[in-house]
Parts: structure tokens; C-alpha cells; sequence
């Protein structure tokens, strides 16, 4: 992996994407004894930050390939970005959603032009429908973390943050699938300044952590937490980086996720999903090691089904 | 009233404001036919536009004056921003609050130290309580929309509007007391190129409407909207403005205000107050006569109370 190839995925998929805001807030900031800055890609369209490795890993696809369609498996947001992407570049979707995912979240496949296909709710339905739908239809299929050129797109969004706080101290990723925290590692590497990476993860989905811990793959043991887009284990292309480049990661409860969401809600009158919530819980949780420092936070998404909020 | 009065009120209260970000949908305009920028106030510091009035307001008092306090009545945003422009400059702030005021705007006020004095939800006990205080501790009253440097004050956020987006073809405002969109027709006559100024009012509280119907000041006949901060009527200082400079007032129903309060949340991403989605309800309700054009929106607030949605 070279700095190079991030700088050529984002000038790719520049077009693509938008551009999103870094906001601050004073109370917060206050409240914490450090300056946080938030990279929103709730703002993001589609809202997520998956938009940026969806877009590229289909803009690196020969046109013989993109012919015949693209498909992914997804709680949501990937569903809804590679939907989406796909759209933009005249591409098929089709997408395996398992049937827990937010309605809010199929309602935007569909308005993208994504094809639902509903499986059970475990990971084993949806990669057996996905793998059965490239058998079929001869497309590709676009993991949603385990993707290098996933990877590299999801750093996107720590690029544009460096550019504009180029003296952050330290990064902080939810991680999901680990796609996010990989690519934001490996920009924090080429484009920060000693820059340290830290993941934010639910203790009722811990897998990354005790990964981390063992130094090999672990599945989770309960996916009983609000932060749904952090359901998902690592694999084996994401893994390596964050072995090598993540400085720690931070189990937080749920409570501590809804209380984060809720004052970000309330004090930056913005809308963020649990998942994004559950960095700065970690943040929140482990304040005394990143006192007076500037943190960066990706806010992951904002896709919220308002019909179920847990405020 | 000149223009370079608002550059200096501008200059004069930039240290104790944020410049607030400016932002665009996409799906929103595909929907509307048309280019939508939210000057986003919700962002403002206590959460709404009206921490530039007040800071304004307060900052051209003597230091005498400041000695002795400001007083002022408020359903709620105004009253924070009041609390908080004070607290800066080291002011004391009493604040008179309707007992029907949001419990979060309430405890807002509070935690930036205002001192709450509660009255019947009426203009009359309001304006009483307010008058009581004054002559008791000889404070100064600041009203929160019929005062010149209050609304020069929340002229400002059309001032950077237009900066950034500087051929705007309309701006649109939400009406209550009249202090922001007589402001906002100061700015658009001054710093915009022929750029025309709507108002927003729902129908249950449609005393500006009537008022430029009559030519003169009216009451409402109902406030029973979803809208709280509009609830009030125009002034003898805002309202000749008002009548020379604003190019109409189109007026919602409370299933509009929801239904654009939804879309913003859902599309946007952000949190805004029902009293600010008005302008874009107004806007949706005539979207025929703003095709192809450029329209600002004052997103004015974003204090709502989480345990208390309408959807």
C-alpha cells in the first residue's frame, strides 16, 4: 500500500462524493478537557461514510465487470451506498439485507435502485445469498469491509480531516467490519503527524478487541447492541493493517452509546446513528489519556429510524 | 438605518458568535426544482440565530447599564441566547419565561445562568413581569424583536449568506416577532443583488400575514402551532421594515411544518426546531414560483425537545 494509491482513490471518487463538514462544539470540547474535531459523514450521501469505498471499488471495475451488475451483503449503510454508487455509474445493485436491518435503511436501497434480497439475520445467510446471486449472475461481489479498495476509500474520509486539522493527535473509528478503522490507520500513517488510531466498539460486540488481544480473528460472542452497522467481525485483508497500525481500541456499554448519541443530538443539532455514537462514548469512557490533545472523530453515519430512537 | 451600521454590528459581535456553515441537499433540490442553501443557526452558539441579537444588543449598552443587568421575556430561544451573551460579557441576566416554555429550553437558560422567573403563558404577563423587573433593579429590557440593535444583530447571519452564496435570487425567514426577517430584509437590501425576502408563518399564528394584508399591526387570532417560537406578534420598529422591504409571507399548515421538519431531519441530517421548518414547508407549498432559483433559508434554531417529537 502506498500513499500514492489513497491519493488516487480520492481524486477518483472526488465526483462522486461530498466534501463533508468538520464541526466542533465548545460544550463539548469543555466537557471532555480536549478539542474534538467531527468529521460528519452523516452528512455524507447516502449517509455514511460507505459511499467512499462503495464509489471506489466499483470505479475499479472494467466495464465488461460493471455490465454485469455488482452485489453486497449489508445491515444497511453499504446497501445503501453501493446502491447508490452504483446508480451514479449506471451499474446493476444487488443487495442481500438481512431481515433485522432498519427499515429506514431498506426504504434507501430501494429509492437508490438497489434489488433487495432478504436473508436471515446471520452472517453465514448472507454471504450463502450473495455467493448464490455471483454464482447466477456472473457480478461481483463488493464486501463491505474486507475489500481492499473498500479499505483505501473509507481512509478517504480521514484524508479531507487531516487536511483541514493536520496536528491531530489521535483518530477515533467505530469498527464494524474494520474497513473504516483500516483505511482511517492507514491515512493517519501517510498524512498525520504521529497521529495515533483509536477504535471505538460495543462490549456486546467486542470481537475486535479480543482480536486484537488473541492476534487472530475472533467472532463475536453477542451482537446485542443498538450500534447495529457494528455487528460484523474483521477479515482477513483488514486485520493485518489494524494489527499493525491501530494504537487501541475502547469497549464502551450500551448506555454509554445512548447517552454519546444523545448529546451530540442535543448539543451539535446533529443526527448521528448509534454506531457513530460509540466513539465518543469511547472518547467520553477514556478522557484522562487524551486530555488537552485534538481528537478527531468520524461520525460514521446518520441513517436513524426517527419511528425508533432510544431517547 | 445604514449599511455600514450592520458591517460594524457584524465586526462588533464576531467574537462571541460562530460563523455558521452553510449547507446544501441534493435529493432536497432534485425534490423542489430548485437550489436550496440552509444558513444553519442551529448551529449558532445556545442554538439559534438569536445569540447575534442579543450579544449586539447587550454590547452597546454602557458599562452602567451593564452593571445593572438586562431583563428580557422569551418563549425560550431568545431567553438562552440572552443568558448566554450575558454570561460572555460578565452581565446578569433575568429572564421572564411563559410557563408553557420547552422544559429543554428552560433548563438551557439555567445552565448558562440566567435566573428564570416564570408568568402565564400570555404577551401581557410576559411583557408585566418583564416591565416589573426593570423598575425593580433598574436592568435594562432587551426585547427580543422589536429593537433596533437586536435586529440589525440577527441581520448578520443573511450578511454571511450572502458571502458565501452572493446571487441569491430570495431568502426566506420564519416570522414571530419580526426581528430576523426585518434583519434579513436589511442584509438582502444592502449585501444581496436584487435578492427578494419571503416569510414563513403557519396559519395558526398568522399575524404577520394579516398584518401586511391590513397595513397595520394585528394580532393573532390562535398560536396553537407546533411552532412555539412564533407565537408572537410584529413590533412598531420591525413592522415599517417589514412592510417596505419583505416581498411576502406565505403561510403552512401544522402538517406542512412536520412533514418539512421530517425532511430536513431525514435528508440533512441535522436537528432543527419545528419554528424553523416553516420557511421550507412555505417554500415546498409554492415551490412553482421559485424554479431554477437560488433560495436561502435562516435555519433558525435547533432546540427541541428529544422527548417530545411530532413524529
Amino acid at each position: 500500500m502506498e500513499k500514492q494509491e489513497l491519493l488516487d482513490c480520492h481524486q477518483r471518487i472526488k465526483p462522486f462524493i461530498h466534501r463533508t463538514a468538520v464541526l466542533s462544539s465548545q460544550s463539548i470540547n469543555n466537557k471532555l478537557g480536549l478539542n474534538v474535531f467531527f468529521k460528519c459523514e452523516n452528512f455524507q450521501r447516502a449517509g455514511a461514510y460507505k459511499m467512499r469505498g462503495a464509489t471506489n471499488a466499483i470505479l475499479q471495475l472494467s466495464q465488461k465487470e460493471r455490465n454485469k451488475g455488482v452485489v453486497t451483503h449489508s445491515s444497511g449503510n453499504f446497501a445503501q451506498a453501493v446502491s447508490l454508487a452504483a446508480k451514479s455509474l449506471n451499474v446493476k445493485a444487488h443487495i442481500v439485507m438481512p431481515t433485522s436491518a432498519p427499515q429506514v435503511k431498506k426504504i434507501g436501497v430501494a429509492a437508490y435502485g438497489g434489488k433487495i434480497y432478504e436473508c436471515e439475520p446471520t452472517l453465514r445467510a448472507r454471504e450463502e445469498n450473495a455467493n448464490r446471486l455471483v454464482a447466477e449472475l456472473g457480478a461481483t461481489l463488493l464486501h463491505p469491509s474486507n475489500d481492499l479498495d473498500v479499505i483505501i476509500g473509507q481512509g478517504t474520509a480521514a484524508i479531507e480531516l487531516l487536511e483541514e486539522v493536520p496536528n491531530l493527535n489521535t483518530i477515533f473509528c467505530p469498527v464494524g467490519g474494520g474497513g473504516l478503522i483500516a483505511g482511517s490507520a492507514l491515512a493517519a500513517m501517510y498524512f498525520g503527524k504521529d497521529c495515533k488510531v483509536y477504535g471505538g466498539e460495543p462490549f456486546e460486540a467486542d470481537d475486535a478487541y479480543r482480536s486484537l488481544q488473541s492476534g487472530k480473528i475472533e467472532g463475536n460472542k453477542s451482537t446485542n447492541t443498538i450500534a447495529d452497522g457494528l455487528k460484523t467481525t474483521l477479515g482477513n485483508t483488514n486485520f493485518p493493517i489494524i494489527k499493525e497500525h491501530v494504537n487501541g481500541i475502547i469497549r464502551v456499554t450500551e448506555e454509554e452509546i445512548i447517552s454519546a448519541m444523545r448529546l451530540v443530538w442535543e448539543r451539535m443539532k446533529i443526527i448521528i446513528e448509534p454506531s457513530s455514537a460509540v466513539t465518543l462514548a469511547a472518547l467520553i469512557r477514556d478522557k484522562e489519556n487524551f486530555q488537552n490533545q485534538d481528537v478527531g472523530i468520524i461520525i460514521s453515519g446518520g441513517n436513524v429510524d426517527l419511528q425508533n430512537l432510544p431517547f
